[in-house]
């Protein structure tokens, strides 16, 4: 039985205005459709080739041509010429989407790396402890790789959830002011986790493949697929520049700053909460948090003071501001899960997985010390060495 | 007319003692060579399989049988039981070699890149300084994507060839003191130029296909397959983890730091000429070479200090010691093109190529501002950070 497949085109209608105000959103039916909901006549639309493609090939991309043996009949969607603000409906939800498939695929490529390492047998351990090859999970670099990947994803992933939870509650809290609030966080948020979130895929499936070492490199191992499916993460549904230029203009000069300083002010008081848990961990975290928020408070500063006046200094370092952010607030999150975690086990909850606590008490840590770590070298990059990035005339490059 | 392929193989006589000691190196023919010269009988050695791979692809890798139908016929090479110390002198020119690979990688990505960039036609300028979509080179983020492409490219280019002319006078320089200093300077550097400069090429390979954007995705373009084969190059010819552990172990850890110092050393009076060249570029340089060598002289201290007491501690981070490194020393190796290239421009010499000298400066103060300035925050993660890294237990992975 023949399928009808739908295509979703932007195209405009003959006499629209110029520009993006003209466009307006078409169904295109692959089959035309009759009376009894039976296909008709087969559609002038015509797929004339596929793409091949670094990576998701299950996914094809095509090129389609409309209407060159007569004309295509396409169907308006809603109204005419609001095409583009439907198409940003989709956008603004994929963008959300993307960032979650950023934080699946890292989690699945972990997992694959820490069954491969626990299995893997090559040399003796550095610290002599046994006379014998073990399995390469041993290795202390393996488990740096291993952490990496494991403190990645979990921080991308409280902030999805956490970013989840904030656009739930702007949409239905009863209290306006709150709904407000709620929904000025997840704004901010939305670039980051789309940014941020899948750049940081792109890492952690390449340590992936790292950590299978050769193996890695032969596609039958399945590592490699999944950087490469990583690969277009970055780039569709918006790149990553195109959601620091979001992060920059509404999402941060627009209000001067206040959105990105309130969240600083709520880092802060984590901070405080950390001091007050007073653990080792608690104390090593605050005191990356904090080096990381003076960084991204400084760069927010920055960023509310110039995007008018130099533009091009602010968007020199607009994608390290984004991950700045993104670092920081998947940091912060980190550190309220071990305040949580060390409260769970210093009450002895009843039930309560203890080794589930722990795990996430050293991810923790090793988030902080590892990863927030990078905040004010990229601080000093954006907010000191703008000029050197455009500076070099075109004729040198 | 029939080929023949000579296979090298690593295998053991018969009565050859256990372990690596037993290890010669064989040549083992496809075909038997008759007493005239011409190809004899068929060999017993048969490709039964090649492996799909991410990259590379010109370069077939095979799994071959030896000895399945009768046994095959190979030659031991030099003296039996030597076969690993053959391999070694294969693998220490390889790794330097593979080194120089990740750079010309990169710099052909980045080549590619930039002739997109000045193609490639979208958007208006952020300062508003054209009312007209321009080539995507113009927008800054696009720029800050070369750039880095760029200085890391040319860093790690000017550290390999500092590299191989130490390797000239580590044998030819008359002055035996000399000779040796040499050898050290360049045993040093050859983890770095294999590990840093093949970690780097992943970066840059995949700003490549950022650039490009969507169209970096399609395999037609090209920038994919640069992404691709360069993934193999921190894997092969050891991996930069095993590159790591000869860097920690016999080139620092061995000599207590010396050699390291020793380059500190060097790379305090090029700071020093840079304050005294006084140009506000040189001072900038100068400014970010002293806080990578600081945080660089830190983490030596603390790998002479713990690598027998706490091998765990300093493997932990034997990777981020690496790359810090190497990232040190090919930004060393920009403020040094630095100063030749004021001197240049400065003396107005004869001939002189003043936009490459202007490009050559501009470079390296965008690789201290952007890529300097990581240092510090890998100092923190390496010496303060190792605990978190083999906390957590096997079975919470």
């Amino acid at each position: 039985m023949a399928e009808n497949i739908v295509h979703l085109v932007l195209a405009r209608v003959s006499g629209a205005p110029e520009g993006v105000k003209g466009i307006s959103l078409f169904v295109v039916p692959k089959f035309m459709v009759n009376g009894d909901g039976s296909l008709g006549t087969r559609n002038d639309v015509h797929c004339v080739s596929i793409e091949h493609k670094l990576g998701i090939k299950a996914s094809p991309t095509a090129v389609l041509q409309f209407g060159d043996h007569g004309g295509a009949v396409g169907y308006v969607v809603g109204e005419e010429n609001r095409g583009l603000e439907y198409m940003f409906i989709m956008m603004n939800a994929a963008r959300y989407a993307v960032g979650v498939q950023g934080i699946a695929i890292a989690e699945r490529a972990y997992q694959k790396a820490v069954t491969f390492a626990k299995d893997r047998v090559q040399s003796r351990p550095v610290d002599g402890s046994i006379k014998a090859s073990v399995a390469i999970i041993h290795h202390p670099d393996v488990k740096r790789m291993l952490m990496t990947m494991r403190a990645y994803t979990e921080g991308c992933r409280a902030m999805a959830s956490v970013a989840a939870a904030a656009y739930d509650a702007a949409h239905h809290h009863p209290d306006a002011e709150v709904r407000k609030q709620n929904q000025a966080f997840y704004e901010f948020m939305v670039p980051l986790i789309k940014g941020y979130s899948t750049e940081m895929s792109q890492e952690v499936t390449s340590l992936g493949v790292q950590v299978h070492g050769g193996m890695g490199f032969i596609e039958e191992t399945g590592a490699a697929q999944y950087y490469r499916d990583a690969r277009i993460l970055t780039i569709y549904e918006g790149t990553t520049a195109i959601q620091s230029n979001d992060l920059v203009g509404r999402k941060t000069a627009r209000d001067g700053g206040q959105t990105a300083k309130d969240i600083a002010g709520q880092i802060e008081a984590t901070e405080s909460q950390l001091l007050d848990q007073g653990s080792a961990d608690a104390l090593a975290v605050a005191k990356r948090l904090k080096a990381a928020r003076l960084a991204f408070v400084d760069v927010v500063e920055f960023v509310a003071a110039n995007t008018k006046a130099s533009p091009n200094a602010v968007f020199s370092g607009s994608v390290p501001y984004l991950m700045l952010a993104g670092n920081l607030v998947a940091g912060w999150q980190m550190a309220r899960s071990l305040l949580v975690a060390q409260e769970q086990l210093e009450k002895s909850v009843m039930g309560v997985d203890v080794g589930f606590m722990k795990a996430k008490i050293t991810t923790a840590r090793f988030y902080a010390d590892h990863l927030l770590t990078k905040a004010p070298g990229m601080r000093d990059s954006i907010v000191e060495g703008a000029d050197c990035v455009t500076a070099l005339a075109l004729e040198a490059f």
